[in-house]
């Protein structure tokens, strides 16, 4: 790429749309794949983001994300949060769904770049199958860019990225009685 | 936090500012700290990016921040790579002019959130003094967050944080020839 010229109003579809995994116990794989986000966004591509497991509303970025007329968001789940021991049939009829939502999204040509928020987690816990993800995967257009967050990335999943990127948890204020923090953390 | 409520259009400041830090080998660190901007930003936070090594101009991100009135950036730095065998004396100017900045911005008052981007490579290349970040660190006000990222955070820097993620590269595409993206990396 030629990165001395200013981007163009119009933007030309990556060559190679990269399969990008975000997963470990550490804070920044929203947040990683949301400042991807906001590059696309600024070179005028156009992003789609599903959330999977969203009990935890995403006030702040929701808010930021609508100032662009290239991005669109799509949210599932309940409202509380999921509880991998007890998951209940809901859980799962929203997982489908997004999914679903997800498929149509990436075969539709009007995305660049597609997240798919908390996806590893709605694997592991066997909201969704696999092989389902895989088949996104397989099938996406060549152009279109995946990023996968959440704990959790199975093998597989894995195995089919491009790039894959584990936050670790070095330090966390748990033990500061700080859990999440609005603006930072939602 | 009252996560049930819609933000307010009046940015309550935070309790406490964290220091978080988000380094390693491995994509996501300045795309983690520009998710959480863009998480504040929409909870009508005031966001200040100081840039401090940006050889790889930050095209698509400073695009979309500009539409943010409550966003400011900062680039320090020359257009090429600094050469850490090979320091420049510029590339230390540069570097202390930044710390000079971000040390402005931090006690202004005007800010809730600040992002030292590529701090910790400047620390590690010599470029500044560690003891000029842990002044900063330590003189800042209550209720600033700041966000240090790049490869190399030193040791005491991490002591002196309350969060720390370490982006571990597990995969990725060098080898098929892609080395940075257009909407992605930049």
């Amino acid at each position: 790429m030629d990165k001395e010229k200013k981007p163009s109003l119009s933007a030309p579809p990556l060559e190679k749309g990269l399969v990008m995994i975000f997963t470990g116990d550490g804070k920044g794989k929203t947040s990683a794949a949301l400042g991807v986000a906001l590059r696309a966004l600024g070179h005028k591509m156009r992003v789609h983001v599903v959330y999977f497991m969203k009990g935890d509303y995403p006030y702040g970025e929701r808010e930021s994300l609508a100032r662009f007329p290239n991005c669109d968001i799509s949210i599932f789940g309940r409202d509380c949060f999921v509880d991998p021991r007890n998951v209940e049939p809901e859980d799962k009829e929203e997982a489908r769904k997004g999914l679903e939502k997800a498929r149509d999204v990436i075969q539709s040509g009007d995305y660049d770049v597609v997240i798919l928020d908390e996806i590893n987690v709605a694997v592991s816990w066997k909201l969704l199958d696999v092989n389902d993800v895989l088949d996104l995967i397989k099938n996406k257009p060549e152009k279109v860019a995946l990023i996968l967050t959440g704990r959790y990335a199975e093998r597989r999943l894995i195995e089919a990225a491009d790039l894959v990127t584990e936050m670790t948890q070095i330090k966390h204020p748990y033990d500061k009685g700080v859990l999440s923090q609005r603006g930072i953390d939602y």
